[in-house]
């Protein structure tokens, strides 16, 4: 670890080169970084748009992710966003504050980690433009951009009574993973498959193109845990949304074991915990879904119970990113 | 200053519903802040993307910058880098993190900055989306989208040897700015219209789109300095610029009492200072500039002096955004 590669040392052009150097190009992309601005190609004549802001000490920690973890999970829940408009991510720009006495090595890590990222979750896309700056804490702000490629956006705001409700991706699986990087036994190496969700998520990019396709009603992401967002749904929507608990039982299986070695509930893992970045969707019940969609529930007139569980009110407990 | 006040007591959704709330409409948006992402028109099928951010300590004090002035400067240093590729503002994404413990009404006032400044430097434009999370360090970090409306951009690497080189926008008044907030002296109060350029920086944002259409060859902001910002487009473009110090008297003397009360050099703010957020640009002699443009030199071939002031070789000073 030489004084030499540090931020400081060799100054914010030299740093902003060695990172941009090394990332992958995409297909959008009419003029890319380097210039006061990038140019990017919106097939349709419309772009989607969404940032998503990860704070040190908040939203993550340097002794728990790397560099790499890092990049990784700000591309991973920016894309989520893109997908949950039932569009595909096109190009992003990533905005990064962080000590002046970090190594080079890191930020090119973290630039390998938004490579990877968007190779596997949103190949085609670009890191188009950034921004290097020196803070006491680290912030990344990422903002993703997406072609919706003719099709109308998957807004919240269209579930009809009828529709039914449906997951793509995990639930549960990163809230594990964040009991266990809390946790002080040595768990967290029993289950690294689901503190690897927690650290570098993997949202189901493809199914919210999917899932528009198949005509979905209303679609988000969910980053703030399954009763939180199906409130959001419900809400903008004026109808009532009606879970089954049998149907959740699957997503429960899958942190049981887990749940027990910490002695807590799998089920409030499922039911509340954040990150996972699935997609939450509502579909005509006549519509043949997607396959990665596993019908959890179903929109109902609106009550005074916006969402339900087994005919129970649902609280609205979850992740605010003010509040923590 | 209540504790009911604050953004810890009233949380994200509420912080944010109340921030959203006063923001005022744009005229690309399709689909506004609310959902996962916004939809903006992208009239010909593309879209000019850029972003900045701004970190307590670094760029900004909360004991000299109101919430309304920070908003301000985070749209203006923005729609800056949107003009400099010759392009018209239209939708923006807003990402502040800042303590629990600040008031509601510090972000409504942030809010109102960020419409000011849309209205007097980019009206038609609108922030579509944003977030809001919790940090120890204030952080905005902004990202900033344009239309071409069939333009090709203009980039910074067209500068052709014979060009001239102009400036729309001042020069050295915002650095004259910031020494005056760092001078303990009551000169602050005596040059008010030096320092409102360092909070509010007014970049001649529509000069971009003049520029443009006129035949700029290459362009940038003025966001690190004449000699740094200049070095940029002779790199760029392989060539070398000539500037006349006769051709930037005017510029010295609108800050020439400040410097003499500071005991400083006039010229060192124009030369070196920046954040002006002015338009750097070249054209073909034989164009008629738009008349908010004034020649200080031209471009010849490359030599091993990038930029020169009266043939003397002009230092890449200015500044750094990790250094400083």
């Amino acid at each position: 670890m030489s004084q030499e590669s540090t931020l400081a040392n060799l100054g914010e052009s030299e740093s902003l080169k060695r990172t941009i150097g090394r990332l992958i190009q995409g297909e959008y992309t009419l003029v890319g970084p380097g210039d006061d601005a990038a140019v990017v190609r919106a097939s349709d004549g419309r772009y989607v748009v969404t940032t998503d802001t990860m704070i040190e000490g908040h939203d993550f920690r340097l002794d728990w992710s790397t560099g790499f973890d890092l990049g990784f999970k700000a591309i991973a829940s920016n894309v989520a966003d893109v997908a949950a408009m039932g569009a595909k991510p096109t190009a992003l720009v990533v905005a990064i504050a962080l000590p002046g006495t970090t190594q080079i090595s890191w930020l090119e890590d973290f630039a390998d980690g938004l490579n990877a990222a968007i190779k596997e979750l949103a190949p085609g896309a670009e890191v188009v433009g950034g921004d290097i700056a020196s803070a006491e804490q680290v912030f990344v702000s990422v903002t993703a951009h997406g072609d919706l490629e003719g099709r109308e956006p998957v807004l919240r705001s269209g579930a009809n009574v009828g529709d039914v409700l449906a997951v793509a991706g995990t639930l549960g699986r990163a809230a594990a993973g964040l009991s266990l990087l809390q946790s002080d036994t040595d768990a967290k190496s029993a289950y690294d498959d689901l503190v690897a969700i927690q650290k570098r998520p993997q949202p189901p990019v493809a199914s919210g193109v999917s899932a528009a396709i198949a005509g979905a009603t209303a679609m988000l992401d969910i980053s703030d845990g399954l009763a939180r967002d199906a409130h959001r749904i419900a809400r903008a929507s004026g109808v009532s949304i009606e879970i089954n608990s049998k149907d959740l039982q699957g997503f429960e299986a899958g942190v049981e074991q887990a749940a027990m070695r910490l002695g807590v509930s799998a089920a409030d893992w499922v039911r509340y915990g954040g990150e996972d970045h699935s997609l939450l969707a509502t579909f005509p019940a006549s519509v043949q879904l997607p396959r990665e969609f596993k019908i959890i529930g179903k929109v109902v007139e609106q009550s005074d119970k916006l969402v339900t569980l087994d005919g129970l009110e649902l609280q609205q407990n979850g992740w605010d990113s003010i509040r923590g």
